[in-house]
């Protein structure tokens, strides 16, 4: 993108009515108005605009439909005890959009563009992010490829969408552990694959697996696809054991997202002086580690659920209790500082926090 | 699906133009009509359809566009020398359309009440099948997740939709050899993966490997994921190597997808009396072979370009040409009889062909 885009602004004249706090649920209603933008291979990324929420036109031989090709991003906009909404470290989803769009072959986006849309439409939608305890406006940037042509090569069009949606907290049941199967069968993606990438494949492929699990599983464990021995992540969080004082987490090898959470998890480790490893980290460790007491705690970390105390590890009908299944200190105090810094109820010593400005329904200029 | 369906016609009233035989593509044009169907978890599939071939209107929030759930399929009909159009072994597809659907936890379809719709499609389009040589109707069926919900987890509503597109021969070398690179980075999918289904995500994973590949690259063949050692399949193709009057393809391990053509080179190497088997081979065995002089022949099968002649295998900067670049003997024989069948030149002795009746445009009852 060379020149300079205004983002074209069609706001609708009544909106639809707001979900009571009670009523919340994780991605299931949509906000007033989304961002749109497209790209051709003439053109490049163009016509950012917003507009109305409202269906997409799609030729039926779009790309996306046949061969997947598509990105997208999850993210939220808190809103803090004065009434300003905020985002958590949103330069990195940009980051790695781009990064999944390079392994998709699809043309990079302006990061800084795209987080100042983020944020206009945001501004635009302020009412919608709700207010009760644990809420947020999920934020969900996607590129799908729609070109109509059913050869198997790189789209040479696109649509850069972002949508909202209100949300109470994703695990229904909250902060409390939850039960995780470590799945034995199935694989989500392997070295060389996609699994770095946040690309619909990698999701419709661990379909399967949650569907066998068995009743009150939360998610699945992934193994590497290689040697099957590995802990890679769990369904969307990546995952942490502390063994022995140590927090340990495996390290990024190209089939692991990597977790914006993740990587705030680490920092406020290293901050706290409590020693973290990103190293490979196999079940059978995890094993020997349940059986000599020395596994204290297991967590999952991602944008959805925060942190995620896991209580309970299954596998092929072992039940491996964690931390007597309750909520250990480590993860407590984790969610606790990464909640209060996304609500800017503490501090924030990083920088992460990035407010949003009331840009009003005036154009934004940006060189592109 | 319980009660009796009719599929509802709506045709249009005036055609777009057809393509001339010079100018025909692969894939980038469509008839005038379309095939749909939908699913809810209430009334299961329902609501089956023939109406203008028209954009769809999808919610931006839709899962397939996020969560990559959907599976396609891809057949042909062929015009014989009397001008009668028939399809080749189209209740494979839809057998292997309903394995992918179990793959990716989509409700399955009727495949008889499927195989039914696509004759009712192609009746009506009839003269949109090409006739100069080596064109055909492609058929492409597909089922897209509509589900307007961002979590990750099987959708509860589905479209299943048949297109079709007038095609000249997908290679635009026509049977002449193509150079084909063995793929050593990146890795299509693996055992306990996605790749014994027919899913978008697989294809979205072998873009990038062909985007890096040097020019005159056809396509690039795969070798598994786990050893990256034996060989899978190629982009579009299932792979076959005739090593010492031996032909051998790799065995299915449900990271292969189980090509139609190769199924029917099996059976047809089997009647010949030629040497044919099933089983792992290494890249190394191939070396050896085209070391060693016992390398004969190798060739690509697959719906779209029925046999691809490899004239040359690339890796590693390592150039192996095969049979002197030159078409061979197996693979012309193969070609020239799967040919002939599909286009009813040549007797069928497999029952593999399938004409397509004149329904006309009257209701077609099926018990779905
Ligand atoms: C597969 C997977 N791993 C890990 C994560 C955690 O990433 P983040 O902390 O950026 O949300 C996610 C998603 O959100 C995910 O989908
Ligand atoms: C990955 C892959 N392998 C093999 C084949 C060959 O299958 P078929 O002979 O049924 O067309 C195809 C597709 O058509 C394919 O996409």
């Amino acid at each position: 993108m060379e020149e300079e885009h205004s983002i074209r602004m069609d706001p609708c004249s009544s909106g639809k009515d707001k979900p009571q706090a009670d009523q919340l649920e994780f991605g299931r209603k949509f906000t007033d108005h989304m961002f749109l933008m497209d790209y051709t291979g003439e053109k490049g990324w163009h016509a950012p605009r917003i507009v109305p929420y409202e269906p997409l036109t799609v030729d039926p031989s779009a790309m996306v439909f046949h061969y997947g090709q598509s990105v997208f991003e999850g993210m939220k906009a808190y809103l803090t005890p004065d009434g300003d909404a905020q985002l958590f470290r949103p330069e990195r989803n940009f980051q790695r959009m781009n990064h999944s769009n390079n392994r998709l072959c699809i043309p990079s986006i302006d990061e800084t563009f795209a987080l100042k849309a983020v944020k206009q439409l945001i501004a635009l939608e302020k009412d919608w992010i709700p207010k009760a305890e644990g809420t947020s406006l999920y934020i969900r940037p996607f590129i799908i490829s729609t070109e109509p042509y059913l050869g198997v090569a790189p789209s040479r069009h696109y649509k850069f969408i972002i949508i909202l949606s209100p949300v109470g907290a994703y695990y229904k049941e909250g902060i409390n552990p939850i039960k995780i199967a470590v799945e034995n069968e199935y694989v989500r993606t392997v070295t060389g694959g996609t699994g770095e990438a946040k690309t619909g494949g990698n999701y419709a492929a661990s379909l399967k697996a949650q569907e066998v699990a068995e009743e009150g599983i939360a998610q699945v464990l992934w193994l590497d696809g290689v040697e099957r021995k590995y802990i890679e992540e769990v369904g969307s969080m990546n995952v942490f054991f502390k063994i022995n004082g140590t927090v340990i987490t495996p390290a990024l090898n190209g089939s692991i997202l990597e977790g914006v959470t993740r990587n705030s998890v680490i920092q406020l480790l290293k901050q706290w002086h409590v020693p973290i490893e990103e190293r490979k980290i196999s079940m059978e460790e995890v094993y020997q580690a349940h059986k000599n007491g020395s596994l204290e705690e297991a967590f999952g970390a991602g944008t959805a659920a925060v942190i995620s105390p896991i209580g309970e590890l299954v596998q092929a009908g072992d039940h491996l209790e964690i931390n007597d299944g309750k909520t250990g200190a480590i993860a407590k105090r984790l969610y606790d500082t990464l909640t209060g810094i996304q609500y800017g109820k503490i501090q924030d010593p990083f920088g992460w926090v990035e407010k949003i400005e009331d840009v009003k329904q005036t154009n934004l200029k940006a060189s592109g």
